[in-house]
């Protein structure tokens, strides 16, 4: 029992110290190591297969809506980068630059993409010509680099991997179209797979994305209160086709700017998954993205026959699941508290007892309910099983989410809120970046998104009370 | 008929200058476009699916070898790549520089990784304590720069996609077992999938690769007899464990070093496949990695019934194959050219006439034969096409490597084959490396490896006279 405590000690309660106790878990849970390259990590094998299966489930809806992958070089030349002012000036501050190609300077530096908009306008300009070369519905799976100051694992690193979609349009109602598309995939993705409800809306002027008409967002919540951004998408207008000369000739004969779009999901999203679904016991990951969802765990392993029996019940179970079997020579309880802290969805105990009557027992993750079945059902129960849980899971998460989520009347509420009830805060907004810019001053609350749900819960800014012009999520984010 | 014209004409004929009907062809078949970025490629649509196809065939065969999948950072600190001497002298010329991040100089330059032996032995130095550790069989996915002079599309870019496989064993035998294992997987993916017979060997010391203790390799001839390395498999033996201090308590409880070795393929491999299969119309895939297995043309579809028709088929195989419908505007001959041009492996044409008489005429890409095929039995007929396709496909490229490939007994032979006879020279080597050096300075051909099957073809060195020791292939190399 001695083994048993330690793995467990080794992470700090959730409730004393949330951000210790993140850093822990994806330490024990081997999600990530550090490096010797300041602010990037190591996703580990279990944090990798979790991210294939993220790219395996969103590049299958991706194509289903006509999507096309394509690569795109890491490099950026510096004046390919100038050609959008507001972007420049976004991203210039956190770009690495490539100085020396061998032993030679460069002539012109490069940088590190920090996303792609530029080269992605560059290919397009020589791409199209015509009506007929459009939509171009281009996506990329890739690393990119922004040099943050203060890292976290998944959250905020100075290399992390992405897929950034770039689309281009024949005209701004398709552009909007696809840009708003994309959101929904994101928020379907989040929710049917990943088990986390997300508030869809429409990013205020000062937090959309640097050259952007408009960012939509999707925004999840922690189980600590604080935000997360989930996904974004863009619409450009033609702002970067301008900048670009990317023009087509149109049926009607007359050369056009075309409509543009990109948006982009991230390893954050394992990040979100530690942050919505773990307890004090380790990960808990839905079953839909576990790369494991059942750990088969023989009881008294030495003993005649358990050990043949629980390898016939992985085979039989690997048609049907992702399942593995812990054979190791370590103690069972040792074994569980493993399966735990991996977040692996359920376990199956089976031992020289269960194997006489013909049964096992099956453990959920998240609520640890036991369930004694038998053999000849194990395959049909395990299936309810794990679609309960994936399903419980985003109730759960909802639940919480709804529980903390607040409404604020007037400044003096909001203030409290913000300091006193971690979660988000819905108030309504004059559409004044001033107001915005207070808020974030004085609670570093930041406003997250106008939600697509408007609602008109008072008629006045929650902050300088005059007319109001939008109801807004604010909170506290990573 | 202008336009089909236009279509094959802007490919330059293979006999006449391979150089540039291979450029045509990458360009023509919409596989690449060149950037700003210098020396470095987009790789489209087109181009990409082969890769996603690789990829997947690849990484199914590396699991079942036990392969787990990670992502390591792309940066290497100066300190960390000089660790290694012979490494850091093979790949330090030819890296990319980081000296800025943000605004700010860095403390200490940071390569792109060009490879990443030393990232991940860093990474193992924290990992591996124990036996129970080992082994350690990891790969990863991504992109890698090295600031090559000259760059072509898919054969030499400044950066370009590979998976790198980076293993860490117990012992000495075991470390060895699994560099051979990887190359039978690369030589069993190339002959089974991309249908390209390879030979494989071992590199001589001079061809080996910076820090290695053996570098095996498959080689496989291109149509104009020019050899491509193909795959490469490193044993390191305890050298880098050595530099990065990576030991761990073995069962007798000695401390001891770990053993290591790394593998690799890359987009290189697109290259290969249209310098082995294509032909003066374009492109010819084989068909089991071609994204589009089968393209179904309409003829005369603006006549009533056979867009229906020709989408009823098109549904009906897609359970069975990836298969497209060109329902545009273009003309029959134009979609025929297309078609070739993209090297889809078979077309299936659909006019009127075929639909009263309830056929249609399946025409195989690599043959240009043709077969009319009631339509009940299409879905049987099409199978029998592409397997038998992928068979001859890869027996026709075994045959002309064969028909390529000379046996020289002496000096005076040599240089008259490497002049004349474009192929693979097989010659007996000394194993001076003086020898190789004279070779490649007054024939430009290098040692290409010491196959596996060794003969003896002669009793003495093809170059000095002295007594010969291993067989080798000779060749001119991409």
């Amino acid at each position: 029992m001695a083994k048993e405590k330690k793995l467990v000690e080794a992470i700090t309660s959730m409730d004393v110290d949330f951000a210790q106790w993140y850093t822990d878990v994806v330490k024990k849970a081997e999600l990530v190591d550090y490096t010797s390259v300041k602010g990037c990590m190591v996703i580990k094998p279990a944090g990798y297969a979790i991210w294939e299966n993220i790219q395996h489930e969103l590049d299958r809806r991706f194509k289903e809506t006509g999507v096309e992958n394509v690569y795109l070089p890491m490099f950026i030349p510096e004046s390919l980068l100038q050609k959008e002012k507001d972007h420049v000036e976004g991203f210039a501050p956190e770009v690495a630059w490539v100085t020396h190609g061998g032993l030679e300077p460069l002539q012109e530096r490069l940088c590190v993409r920090p996303t792609s908009e530029t080269l992605f306008c560059d290919f397009y300009a020589n791409e199209v010509q015509s009506y007929r070369d459009l939509p171009k519905v281009y996506n990329q799976w890739c690393s990119v680099v922004r040099w943050e100051k203060t890292t976290r694992p998944f959250l905020r690193s100075r290399e992390f991997l992405w897929q950034e979609g770039h689309t281009a349009h024949a005209t701004a109602e398709e552009a909007e179209e696809r840009t708003i598309q994309m959101l929904h995939v994101y928020a379907k993705f989040c929710e049917e797979v990943l088990a986390i409800p997300v508030i869809k809306g429409q990013k205020t002027d000062k937090e959309k994305f640097a050259g952007a008409e408009a960012t939509y967002t999707i925004e999840s919540l922690m189980h600590d209160g604080k935000a997360l951004q989930s996904g974004t998408s863009h619409n450009f207008g033609d702002g970067f086709a301008k900048a670009f000369g990317i023009q087509f000739t149109d049926k009607d004969n007359t050369l056009k700017y075309v409509h543009q779009t990109s948006w982009g999901m991230t390893t954050r999203m394992i990040g979100a998954i530690i942050m919505v679904h773990g307890d004090d016991s380790g990960l808990v990951l839905p079953p839909r993205i576990a790369p494991t969802q059942v750990m088969v765990i023989p009881i008294a392993q030495h003993k005649s026959g358990v050990l043949e029996k629980a390898q016939e019940i992985r085979e039989k179970l690997s048609g049907a699941f992702r399942v593995k079997l812990d054979d190791s020579d370590k103690s069972p309880g040792w074994k569980f508290s493993e399966q735990e802290m991996k977040g692996i969805p359920v376990r199956i105990e089976l031992g020289p007892k269960d194997i006489e009557a013909n049964q096992a027992v099956l453990v959920r993750r998240d609520t640890r309910e036991k369930l004694t079945v038998s053999l000849d059902e194990l395959e049909e129960k395990l299936g309810q099983v794990l679609t309960a849980m994936q399903t419980e899971m985003l109730e759960r998460a909802r639940a919480h989410r709804d529980a903390h989520t607040y409404d604020a009347q007037n400044y003096e509420e909001f203030v409290d809120i913000v300091n006193n009830k971690p979660g988000f805060v819905r108030g309504m907004w004059c559409g004044d970046q001033a107001c915005e810019d207070k808020i974030k001053e004085e609670t570093s609350a930041t406003s997250r998104c106008m939600p697509f749900q408007q609602e008109r819960i008072a008629e006045t800014c929650v902050c300088c009370g005059r007319p109001a012009k939008s109801l807004v999520y604010w909170g506290k984010a990573y």
